[in-house]
């Protein structure tokens, strides 16, 4: 599995806890948490389960980091919406309903690692449990905050469709699977937003 | 685990195959499928593995029986539904949005159990999974089915929409919380079938 560590050579170059890092988020997206153990970790990241521990203190820390990298990568992706559309929030809203849809149904992908980890790690008292819910609430608010900047009447009520939507669409793809739903989620996305646009969001 | 099964005393009269389905239903939804060995299924269903073995040739097969039983609950609410609201299949899709509002968003609840299925077993040739997309895509259908005999102009898109909807709230339920959700969902997925119902959809 030294392949999952892109870039060969890299490992020479790249310090052991970046290299960890990387090949965790790789198996832990594509295999799923639990199907991943820390010894497969070290193993696709060129090292040894006892340098890992020397970086996390258990696999549950490791997980806890592989979904905060998730979560600053999805803070990346809005700012890039903001300097292709600045100034205008209902554009950088539809830029990231496109992406997202486009994303979700991308035959490589296996939708939201946070909203994955969700599914996978039922303990409440999971390190990575705060991690996942301060990026969804936080998502939330985002849309939220750009609608309200939109000047929209009700807010919230299009971040939780499109909220709801997006999480939808990234379950069905792993369910039901992809084909058309990219270009659906886009037309029922684009209708939202233009209802809210209109003022009429629930008509 | 003992209580698991319920109904004290009920493993004496319950056929060992029996006990173990039901075992297992409860741990692998409660805890998540990987998060369970056979070990701790045959546990709660007060046998053994080599019992466990003579009725299930694999985990795998295990965990593809309590999908085909977790799918067989969702048919028998759909036929309730009918019963509720005979030759109304307008109505019949209200009843189902509005008890899939209340479940998904139900404290002691972790969402559909084939699609959290979805998300844990990314193996393709898992035997759960012609079971798991059998299942969606049968819902589906089911969902366009009364919506065109409801008479509406896009039913495929109402399908589309609720399915997308509560898929998303059982994601959410699990992420950010529940709080409010339940209302939320009602009142976004009325808002939906009335929009179909004016033959308005996108509207």
């Amino acid at each position: 599995m030294a392949d999952t560590v892109k870039g060969g050579g890299r490992s020479e170059r790249v310090a052991p806890r970046e290299r960890i890092l990387l090949a965790a988020a790789d198996l832990f997206y594509r295999h799923g948490i639990r199907a991943v153990g820390v010894e497969a970790v070290a193993e696709a990241a060129g090292t040894n389960k006892m340098t890992l521990y020397r970086h996390f203190a258990s696999k549950d820390e490791l997980v806890a980091e592989y979904l905060r990298r998730a979560a600053a990568t999805s803070n990346e992706s809005w700012a890039r919406y903001e300097r292709m559309h600045p100034g205008e929030p209902f554009e950088q809203l539809r830029e990231w309903l496109r992406e997202m849809s486009e994303h979700a149904t991308c035959a490589d992908q296996r939708g939201c690692a946070l909203a994955n980890a969700a599914v996978e790690l039922a303990e409440r008292e999971h390190p990575a449990r705060p991690v996942i819910e301060a990026y969804k609430v936080a998502q939330h608010e985002r849309l939220v905050g750009l609608g309200r900047a939109a000047g929209l009447v009700e807010p919230e009520l299009l971040a939780d469709e499109l909220h709801l939507l997006l999480e939808g669409a990234r379950v069905t793809a792993q369910s039901v699977g992809r084909e058309g739903l990219c270009a659906r989620l886009v037309r029922i996305g684009e209708a939202m937003l233009e209802r809210h646009r209109q003022g009429l969001p629930l008509r």
